[in-house]
């Protein structure tokens, strides 16, 4: 199997080309690249499309009428990317794309470039069968969800009217196993905050100095080691206060999906799974809220030796956040604890870098339960209903600007290595991702209007 | 006054100008470099001078002789430097010598290029104006001190007889207060180590995974607080079993000295003093052993937010050592203890990067009291004895391999931020270490032989 074979999978490759990093102010040109490229694929399947600008990077949104009547689909989906670094860790150039071992390989392949095309061929293979759609069909792509979608709320107010549909589908996620339809009704949030810590002008001689200046790579450290207690849990005052705990039903049926974590330990390399006391793993990593450092720096990290004591020294840390938390006082519990434990000696400087709410979908609604059905029928197998620790900050926006349910299909696997070197997109499951997207769409058509 | 106006600072500014970063690789051919054009300064007086090479990078060795009956003045030094960076903090090109309100800015201006150029300039003036000089002088200047010197015990038992002499003289260090000559003569060994912590097998999308994984930032930073304990002092167990303590008629010569805590805040920045409980800020600089991170990183470091879990984490951390304490044995309880408290699910590597032994020198000896009239000629003042918090590995080597007496005469001041951006040499201590230096070529001239 080459891409040659099959000319679809040409194109997601043209679009796993562009390294449309969206973090990394550097790529700027190439995250308008794939703007526009993905405008113009979908113009050429008879889609109205526009380009639209945002103080940052633009999204694509784009129409297809089917009938007035029918009902309206919006599939929303990201074409930027997380960062390929360490890229030397990849067994190849992150943005050239190769099929290995049955794999799509690319940053970006599962993440979500991948499961938006899926929609697009889903699509294209329709109206190349019957010359029309079962609905009317909305593509919102936008290029900023790995920057925490700072423009998207507003944009999504100010075409309010265009979006108007009667479900958001949307596949940025993981089925819980390989084959087994997902459908995703809870979702975490996020706060993610930037840390300072300032204990002299300049670096200075660990000779000259030592024993009598503070240290801020030590002073980082131990307020660093403040935020968990040894039981696992997040020892930020105040942090659990909003937390909506899990009901019996829920962890019975957390307890029933076939969630294997021996295969979580290979895939991931892990010797231990530490978490909050009190919890099974399944439950911590989907209805939990964690905090993670995510990057820490200070001092000398170059080859070699050099006898430095610190002067600054910078950490990134986040929090996934489940109802009711909300970024705003969760940065806020942070931000105090922070100051309160910081070492003498030690300037501290907080900065919030974005937030997104958490969200919990209807399980009743007629969508969700087309969409279970039609899962059903694609892939021979009842649907799960699953949470998940991942941040999709569009899902509360569209529930509160549009009054729209909306429906989380991931065609990915967890262990697709996104945000990681060597991201990976199962072939076979993209495959199944276009049959998915077909049955939805035509099921979405009996949708009540 | 311009360099143009001193033929010797213009000497000078071109050997500041050789970027011999010892630690980098990519620097190797400046370090040469370096040598090469210290070799031909000192032929260029009359010198005897070979380029001596080793494993990495080549030692100077000049003789000048005088006349057999004279004795004989071993001066060392290095030529080479400590990385520049962070280049951006500099006020200018640190290889692009300034002078700039009195002082000579440039990477290695005062540490140690300014400093061993002195000593030639002192030379190259004695043999202006008498026709030779009063000392057969030796100049042995290595280019490897910055990473610890090891190739340099071996070169000085190599040649032993080349390097026998009555007295060394090292100029690579401070005098306690501006104009107030130091005679050192205690130095602090040190044992530099790197650790790097693993979690998993590669970086992990934290929704995917938060509150399941460890993460190996969260290891390190527990591991980095438990190095001290909360009065300052190292809780690395064994730590001080070795350290001879200060005896009181030290404590009292410490408490004398002409030292201002206030001025070293304001030069340094720092707004705390933190250290070993039980002994003054003095005592904790010069005599007593310290721990202090070096560098620390992991996870995503670069602009913008990137939600990873990270697999790895790295520390660079060294040890300032007294008498008796050795680097092996510090380096073997330090990862001991490492290895002790590492979380669960994190595996540690601990590699030694190099160590020095800690040096002090006999009071009594006829080189320090001839060392010390010749300064209060020089200076105008009595010299001070200090102790130094600095590492200088050669001193233990010279003491064990030739039995001569070593002099530390230091011509910079602690605030010359050697090893930080903005590494300034003051333009008149420079000249005061050239007179220096002919006084004491002069008083060596009556060392008993």
């Amino acid at each position: 199997m080459t891409p040659d074979s099959d000319p679809s999978l040409a194109d997601l490759f043209a679009l796993l080309r562009i390294p449309s990093i969206s973090t990394d102010p550097a790529h700027a040109p190439d995250v308008a690249r794939a703007a526009t490229w993905l405008a113009g694929k979908l113009r050429a399947l008879g889609f109205e499309a526009d380009i639209l600008a945002t103080p940052r990077h633009p999204a694509v949104l784009a129409h297809y009428h089917a009938a007035p009547d029918l009902p309206t689909v919006l599939v929303y989906g990201h074409y930027d990317v997380q960062p390929a670094d360490p890229v030397e860790l990849w067994r190849g150039d992150p943005f050239e794309p190769v099929l290995e071992d049955g794999k799509i390989r690319a940053r970006g392949a599962s993440d979500d470039k991948g499961q938006v095309f899926a929609h697009i061929v889903g699509a294209e293979q329709l109206l190349r069968e019957t010359g029309t759609l079962p609905v009317n069909l909305t593509f919102l792509i936008e290029g900023e969800e790995e920057i925490g979608s700072p423009n998207l709320a507003a944009l999504i107010r100010d075409h309010r009217d265009s979006l108007q549909a009667d479900v958001v589908l949307i596949s940025d996620g993981a089925m819980v196993a390989p084959g087994l339809p997902t459908l995703t009704y809870g979702l975490k949030g996020l706060c993610y905050l930037e840390l300072e810590v300032e204990t002299a002008a300049m670096d200075l001689h660990s000779g000259a100095f030592g024993g009598g200046v503070p240290n801020a790579v030590h002073a980082l450290a131990r307020m660093i080691a403040t935020l968990h207690d040894e039981e696992g849990r997040v020892a930020v005052p105040g942090f659990y206060d909003a937390v909506r705990d899990l009901s019996e039903a829920e962890r019975a049926a957390f307890a029933a999906v076939p969630f294997d974590e021996a295969d979580m330990r290979r895939e991931t390399g892990v010797s231990a799974t530490p978490g909050e006391a009190g919890y099974t793993l399944l439950e911590r990593l989907w209805a939990r809220p964690t905090l993670d450092v995510n990057g820490i720096g200070g001092g000398f990290q170059g080859a070699g030796a050099k006898t430095v004591i610190p002067a600054k020294a910078r950490a990134k840390l986040s929090c996934r956040l489940v109802p009711d938390q909300t970024p705003e006082d969760i940065a806020e519990k942070l931000r105090a604890h922070l100051i309160r434990v910081a070492p003498a000696g030690a300037r501290v400087a907080v900065q919030g870098l974005h937030g997104a709410l958490p969200a919990l979908t209807a399980l009743d609604s007629p969508a969700v339960q087309l969409a279970a059905a039609a899962l059903e029928r694609a892939y021979g197998k009842p649907a799960v209903f699953a949470r998940t620790g991942g941040t999709i900050p569009v899902v509360s926006t569209f529930q509160r600007e549009l009054g729209t349910d909306v429906v989380l299909v991931g065609f990915g696997l967890e262990t697709d290595r996104i945000h990681s070197p060597n991201e990976t997109f199962d072939l076979a499951h993209y495959r199944a991702g276009v049959a998915a997207s077909r049955a939805l769409l035509g099921a979405f058509g009996s949708l009540p209007r």
